[in-house]
């Protein structure tokens, strides 16, 4: 089958590869020209003969956007456009109405994987018209993992759904790594405990908590078994705010998807403004220790 | 090798299965005749050649410590007791110098993998000392799953950390869980997300959030697709309180798991003493509707 | 000073009245003609001299806007226009930039008081220009509580300023009404504690917990001392939403107050979407007890 | 009224005074000479009259049991002991019972109030048997604040009742703080409010969320609005601590609680062991950028 694909970043040169192997032809675009296999967007979809599909793999929000309304002038009624970025649900009806004007389907899918999916195949969750869902099959077959179709693949609903999920998926993810993170932290505060990647890595099989994650745990504590050689600074996409945002739209209680969001939060402070206003409580009414900022440290006492 | 194995419920009647399925000779001994191979814990030591090994799989608690003070009775030096059950590891320190007084080794040792064990193999974590671990090592490679032993077995360290590494892999537990939940909740409330179990089971393979447990909880949804056959009603072990406790003691912030535990006490409530103390307070301050107990309802408004 | 107030319901009704009392000149309008001072917006506007204020008392959201819009049309050049509503303040931006191409001042007031602001006053929070703010004083006066005018009047910042000041006012309030209700839980859980009610009163005076919020809650334990005539269901205005969803977009932690939040969104849940899978996945891999909807009941175990 | 008072740190020195202030006859014991009225305990009790009452007012845990142990050997028959030291609850049944058994009686005493209990006079909590706390009512009463002694003193039950009580108060606390130090933070975040500082004195009356620690947080914002002087280090008392811990055993939900108790345990971290393990995983799975320990920075993408 033959496939527009724009972005061809650590996912999408990956994407490509796949494709390729099998058996899929593959127009590429992107901006750097070492890896572009067309000049231009205009000229990526002259290569591509009419009903064309494009698969758009770029950074979500204005990159995407601008994508998009770049191919709506280029492609024609009938063709077929894909966002298989980490674009926002949202963005997916916007999307669709304005395609959908000029006669050009969309899809939208949230795809997971990340690194190892060229090797691995990449988790699928696809939202829109079982029609289009259907007409680009062969390429959802080509990057999902082998195995039962539905062990890598769902046409999650309408669209937006595909991104909904992958959202969702996303904000899992922050809830299980932020667990595995506790526990991790917990068996190395107990000196008792002498070999705390030899029981993580005794988890990798017949245990109920053995998972991806933890693979990749115990691969990390292998070649840094105390994690000295980074900080614990964690970064957060966007998927993971909108998850709780989407969870308090639906009236959803998600402790532990915010729990985990707002531990990276604290982990990119310098220092707490809060922390500061709950010391500077205890200093006024119980003339607590405070630590003053700069040379000299307080004094205080315990008892209120 | 020789074994006796005391309790032969769920847990150690698959055991004793397993490892007689590796050549093992187990003489077990439960208080149900139906299924014990001996008629007391003392017919059962007797059927054992000195020095015997002993595996303890009784409920944790009271249960434990009368079978450990028993064997402590009917053993003599050089035999070892390894306490494979849901014990919190301070009692292991206990029972450790208890059978110590009498030459009597001991081992303790989480065991992991459910009802699947029989099929799958335990991961096992073990506390105590290296030549025990050492000489108990044939059961333990019995028990554990198939594959390099450090992927299903650890020696966690001293006496205790078997236990406590079992009470955190139980912790990190309920987290997962309760990470998968509440995205399965968000994913049901989103009505344009048609496909829920398909979009589950789509991420079993190639996702970053691949696991064990979602692989349950697919096989749970392909039964009943919205879980309308049982109540949102979840029992809490003691392990993921003790996980909370150990953790308050090391001063060691859990906050994802702590919200998986009391998301579990919070589903038993009939009704939440401190939700109706909220509802007292926002209908003193505001007038604000409040949901009468009893046939009629109250009524109210929003601003204050 | 002369004064229109649109909107006389519960708030709006008590503001009125205050403002009176203080010796200004309101011509209040609501729909409802049994408190209303005249006829329709336009009679209202007509009855002020310019240059008018008016003040905004409806419902947030769509009833505020129109309001504005309507007002925008009747209004001219020189007058203000307050919203003191609960508006999201996203909302003033909008209704300033429009308002302000007619020459008409805005400012946003936040107010606190609920149904005991006519007896107590009100706290206000203002967001605007300093001009505006200054002329409208004597209005903010006659509506704050006696005393200090700083300690019940802040000018906040910018337009906005003064309803994102209320609404992590509301977020506070959230959390200090969950902290007091987990506490009421616990005591209340404690049998050896014979007098809730009497140790809550005896926090009222000198302790670090003392508060309004406490002594509220206080007034209801004296009327229901064990909270039995309503039930533990709690609403949740927009402002707990607004305030994690800001949290969110500055990076703020804020596990407190979205935890408040969430509690409030499980206390009206028939059933818990989340538990059932938790109580799915646990009888999966542990076969434990889960509690069948209907008439019959599950059994299980609890090692795994 | 006469009265032996052992411990006159912060508290105990204050409480003497507004003792005397009262009209008692106080004899103050502790190790410093210079605030001691008694050159030992037994010197103290040597100058009371029988039956003699004796308040410990000395740091929980191991000076309060050796205290109450010394106190047991020196008092006699008819004597009474009152703990008003933040000792755990628990403790409180192992004093009476030892006092007991001499014929001498105990009450416990939670105290609230820190070092504004001398002029604002100190909330009480009182556990043990009622004819003990009628005789010892002339000593609550000139400690707790003047009005009605209900509003600052409560009989919350039988022995370690009073205890508990201050342990669920300063939980109470704990969660109080941290949502205003929050919602501080979130104003402070929020460029466009100018005076947070201002903000916070505007809710000190009229307002939902006017308490003393509010006006504890204004004071301490008057001597440094941005708390510029101090770092957010927040040590944390047992009384957080053991409240969870009692919520976990009783299986009440304290999510607020418990995130504020885990807010400091954080605040006190040089670097999160947690967040390291999840930066870990990011980096394994999509390449993500993790902050090397040390000079260089490392670099990575943002799709997975």
């Amino acid at each position: 089958m033959q496939l527009g694909l724009v972005g061809l970043g650590k996912m999408g040169f990956n994407m490509r590869e796949r494709l390729r192997r099998a058996g899929h032809e593959v127009v590429g675009y992107d901006r750097n020209p070492d890896v572009s296999d067309s000049s231009s967007l205009a000229d990526m979809v002259g290569k591509l003969g009419a009903p064309r599909i494009v698969w758009v793999m770029v950074p979500a929000g204005g990159p995407t956007r601008q994508t998009i309304a770049e191919l709506c002038e280029l492609l024609e009624a009938g063709d077929l456009v894909i966002d298989g970025g980490n674009s926002r649900f949202t963005d997916d009806r916007a999307n669709a109405a304005e395609l959908g004007k000029k006669g050009i389907g969309y899809l939208d899918c949230g795809v997971s994987g990340g690194v190892w999916g060229l090797q691995n195949g990449y988790g699928l969750m696809v939202g829109g018209d079982a029609a289009l869902v259907h007409r680009a099959m062969p390429i959802f077959d080509a990057l999902r993992p082998e195995g039962p179709r539905e062990e890598g693949f769902a046409h999650a609903g309408d669209i937006g759904a595909g991104h909904f999920a992958k959202m969702v998926h996303n904000g899992i993810e922050y809830g299980l790594m932020q667990a595995y993170a506790e526990g991790f932290e917990l068996l190395s505060a107990a000196d008792f405990v002498r070999d705390v990647p030899g029981v993580l890595k005794a988890w990798t099989r017949g245990t109920v908590v053995r998972s991806w994650l933890l693979d990749l745990l115990v691969k990390a504590l292998e070649d840094d078994p105390e994690l000295e050689r980074l900080t614990g600074w964690v970064e957060d996409s966007g998927e993971g705010r909108w998850t709780v945002e989407e969870a308090i739209n639906h009236a959803v209680p998600v402790p532990v998807i915010s729990a985990a969001l707002f531990a990276r939060f604290a982990s990119r402070q310098e220092d707490s403004p809060a922390m500061k206003a709950v010391a500077a409580l205890r200093n006024q009414f119980g003339g607590h220790a405070v630590h003053r900022a700069g040379p000299s440290s307080g004094t205080g006492s315990t008892h209120h």
